[in-house]
């Protein structure tokens, strides 16, 4: 477990990854470039689906990185397209 | 932590859901209806979007259980076509 401290420093770090997303969506919804109902939740839906590698990816095992890296960038395209 | 008889239990139960989940997603793209480099890629970047939810959806939120349905099921059925 985190002591306060650290909680508060992971949080910040936390909030600033997720707002920088964010603020891409946004800027992609204004243009139209990109198409989402909620740009929190989508932001949220990505981050949970790229930190999801971590659980699985084996360097060496049946994909290569770039295999992984190239199918994970169409997927979280297509999820603001 | 879990013990090895629990921990056994609940792998067996993540395959079978994995597996039930790859199986739609590999009949869709024999049919044309999915497009999808790797069926267990895509499987995994599903579940993980999806368990996402857990760590930040509470009743009574900003949106309602419906709008996030209706959000998650469309970007999910997006990162697939």
């Amino acid at each position: 477990n985190l002591t306060a401290e650290n909680f508060n420093v992971v949080e910040t770090l936390r909030r600033s990854y997720e707002d920088r997303l964010e603020t891409i969506l946004q800027q992609g919804a204004a243009t139209g470039d990109f198409v989402t109902a909620d740009t929190k939740i989508a932001t949220l839906a990505v981050i949970a689906m790229l930190t999801g590698v971590n659980t699985w990816f084996r360097s060496g095992g049946r994909l290569s990185l770039d295999q992984v890296i190239a199918q994970y960038w169409d997927m979280v395209r297509k999820t603001v397209l």
